[in-house]
């Protein structure tokens, strides 16, 4: 890259060792940083469990002080060793680094503040774009590929199953109301998308069998149009087999023919040889 | 349009921006619309809940008041704006817009009956019709092709569904009996439905071992029948992707036909050679 | 058919009209004998509903007796018609004819045997052989091939999901114990029956974490392999498609060439006439 | 096999009755270990009904004793058969034969030790073992052959499930909190679990109405993502459907390579033409 030629040799290396993966010490510190990211999210857990937190607090406060200095540390080096350091900061994983850091410093001035520690989860999202490098990316490129195709169709989708549920909800709070736990509108709706999804948590339920027969009917509904989202990704990914898996893009040499197999050699139509 | 060339001009225009979506006013007539239609939900929903309600009545109550005099409007236009008024009047959209309308002049007589004014939730459907104009129009539509194919196979599978229901769910009532909650076959068969479509509220739980054992017929056969929607509608969508994948655009020089197999050298139809 | 040529004309008529659908009089049968089904079990669900049973006995034990003779007549009918009596009585819907006419007679002699009535229920499968002569006969059996080709698979991934469930069942008896509501294996056995199949009745929920965590791997599970029988029936259904669907089993007379389009009437690689 | 030819032959004999299943004696001795294995499973899930271990007790424990004694019979049989007894006393099939064996010997010494004979039920995998040999294996290869196929994309699916499943259950903890029974992170995660997947037990729900908000969003998200897997698995059942279909089996007289594409007239491999 021409434009980091102008960094400090120093600098260019930490860029190369933080943001890239393609030097021994750049797997390396991506190994680390999933390491400390795993361990700062059992640590967020178990101190979460109060049972737990009250008997090992001293030895989970100095923890979280170690994580949280190790990832303070290296959000500075991610600001020190790029370019333009607040397209970092202000980037998707800038904010996480930074909102995961802070709570614990907060927590010297803010009591019950260290709460947020609990945003670190979001860090996990960086573990997609570390193991971006690993072995399952093609498994999970083609996974994206047909999502992508079919963001669409899904959104179509899940824009009618909201809109249904409204309906839906809004029908359930007139049918059984507020003495069968239907209290209010957006509790019904909320109740409308727990049936359809197949959720069923059982916290409400319809009472009046003119309520249980629309919840059937939803239910029903909700068993049957899971079948779209199915049907729209299947499609996408069978349509993927078709096109670039068994056949390639060459176009013969002679008869002009395409649609070759991969690996073929020679035009299935004409025999001349293709390269 | 040769039939609306007798209304008068500003009948016409009226009838362009209400009913189309052609022109800049017609479009913005739509996004009004919508956004009428949203508030009108979130405020309805803000009612129902009795909290709320108590704290802002006054408020709610004027929004409300605007919002049913833009709908009633907007009622009168679409009346006035069409040439066979009836025609609108007692169609799925008419009737919905009357009664969503009504219920709020309604309340100043009968008290209560402000409550069907969540009927305004049927509303939503119109989103269908102005998005028709939008972008997902492609997606949606091959969405509903698919839908449409399979709609006869899909009949048969929620037909056998029900039956099911009702058959395992009259076994249910003998089995267990109404002191374990299975007070009356159609409960049983309501509580068959959710068990057979995995929403499993919990309301109802068989307690004998007997009846466990033939819940257990049940959840396992409702967790392999869902392959069968799921199966027709993925080979529906599949094979709108074979009809574009396996047959070319090419159209006979001689009769016009279209859809030849990809490969093809003379026309399926005619036998004139295709080139 | 010749085999019914011995039979009285009036037998032969009889046979006509109450097992054959051809001619006006055997419709109008099957449709008498459809709404009767309907009718009946509607009857029995009324009746299983205390509150409604404790207001009109009289009406519905009346409406029972109506019911229960019709069937009777029915059923001798269908004795009287047929050339071989036995081939019916001890058929699958002979058999379920008889028990769901037999309880009403029997609770004259033994209280409480019409509860049997409800096996009524069962007729409803006669409600398939009716409309065999439908119009959805096309879709339907489309629907029965796909089953049919995926039934070994769908046996072993059900037999698989059987073992699984006595596996993970076995496992949370152990883990959770008595205590947490896991009070013997079978129970274990059906509360994974439960959460695999992704119903979640909740009357049954592990406590400790180490069960919770169990839990989730059966969930994640049940989550992961619903795509088996769902994979299993979409590339059955779409098999169907790319066999039977678009191509034909014509071979062309001149170069021998098959797969033809459904409607093709040359030959799509030499240009001959298909016949 | 040239390798047993140094056993002596009753060894012989004993190593082709037990391990394989060619000879009669071979499928004889699988069929009683089948039953054999069955039957103590039936047992031990017996023995685990409190209410039933109560009233025969000393029936129950006799015939433990009895299977028992007959898997001992066939552990030591196991490894006198086999030329490197090692070998199967550490594969997986050695240690579950005797984890379930040795727990009844335990319980003289110590006691309670006889419920880890539940881990008996582990004997259960070696069905699938045993079902090798019969008529299924057709149908279950094809399932395994595009499970296997698609354990990249199911393992990357699977793990975006988990994370997903981890920041979804932090957020709620942060949410509902602990008053609301979302007592700690990672019994939120349990519920986020519970929740996504659609099993909904329903043992802990959101309270709160912005709960109830996330809820939502979490239960659309898991209806639309398990059409994830389901694709993916359809897709590789179509594809192995798509290998038989869209290619011949005519093999090249030149080369010999199979796997030509319908309708090819020359050889992808050589150039030479097919006949």
């Amino acid at each position: 890259m021409n434009s980091t030629d102008k960094k400090p040799s120093w600098k260019h290396r930490l860029h190369e060792i933080i943001y890239e993966a393609d030097t021994k010490e750049g797997k390396l510190f991506d190994v680390i940083l999933l390491v400390a990211i795993i361990a700062s999210i059992l640590l967020v857990m178990l101190e979460s469990i109060e049972s737990f937190d009250a008997k090992y607090h001293t030895y989970l406060n100095i923890s979280e002080w170690i994580i949280t200095i190790l990832f303070s540390v290296e959000y500075i080096l991610r600001v020190v060793a790029i370019n333009k350091p607040f397209k970092y900061i202000f980037s998707f994983y800038g904010i996480i680094d930074f909102l995961s850091t802070i709570p614990k410093y907060l927590s010297l001035v803010i009591i019950g503040s260290h709460h947020f520690a609990a945003l670190r989860a979001l860090r996990l999202l960086r573990v997609f774009r570390i193991l971006k490098l690993a072995r399952y990316v093609g498994a999970s490129n083609k996974l994206l590929l047909a999502l992508k195709a079919s963001k669409a169709k899904i959104s179509v989708f899940l824009f009618f199953v909201v809109i249904l549920c409204i309906i839906l909800g809004t029908i359930m709070y007139m049918v059984e109301g507020a003495e069968n736990g239907f209290t209010s509108i957006p509790r019904s709706v909320y109740w409308a998308i727990v049936t359809l999804t197949t959720v069923g948590f059982g916290d409400i339920a319809p009472q009046t069998p003119f309520g249980q027969l629309i919840a059937s009917i939803i239910m029903i509904l909700g068993y049957g149009i899971i079948a779209i989202p199915t049907g729209i990704v299947s499609s996408e990914m069978t349509k993927n087999n078709d096109n670039n898996l068994h056949t390639n893009t060459q176009a013969c040499p002679n008869c002009g023919k395409e649609n070759h197999k991969d690996g073929a050699e020679f035009c299935y139509n004409c025999g001349s040889k293709l390269n």
